[in-house]
């Protein structure tokens, strides 16, 4: 999960800015209370170069690109996707988002 | 690329105590400099969970694991991995350097 943090005033905000360093804490208990915790790590990650779709988390080695991601998405990233390996659609980002026409 | 920091005196190190932070700026700069930008993203992570073996690299989605990188690896893993996408042997994590006895 990016938690890259800008200055306060820069246009591209951050997603750490958005909440991400919570919402990684939050990832990673929702995990943890699943007892998910061995198999799944959790962690930081710097700027994943698409500002404008964070809160940004990729999940390796899945391939998954999540955008947008708030709290309400937490539990449903960890039952849906980390405990049984189901991609939430709703979250992914897609090409047309990655270059914003 | 881990870039976590521990306080000086923690027993684990951390891969940024070991100099972690200039090698990313090294790695990105080497990729740059070969023209590999827009297709390698260099990014910092935090804690890989493996502390002894920093400074560590994850390179998804190839799902290659380095350990023990220095400045002196950074063009070999551009040339070749980056590159060419070969594997750097040498500095592949093994699973016993994961859980050593």
């Amino acid at each position: 999960m990016c938690t890259n943090r800008r200055p306060d005033g820069n246009p591209k905000g951050s997603c750490a800015q958005k909440g991400s360093e919570a919402l990684k804490d939050q990832l990673k208990k929702a995990a943890e209370a699943r007892g998910l915790g061995t198999r799944v790590r959790v962690m930081t990650s710097g700027c994943q170069d698409v500002c404008h779709l964070g809160i940004t988390v990729s999940v390796w080695p899945d391939g998954v690109f999540y955008g947008r991601v708030t709290p309400a998405d937490v539990d449903e990233i960890c039952d849906r996707h980390f405990a049984r390996g189901e991609v939430v659609e709703r979250l992914v980002v897609s090409d047309s988002d990655f270059d914003p026409a």
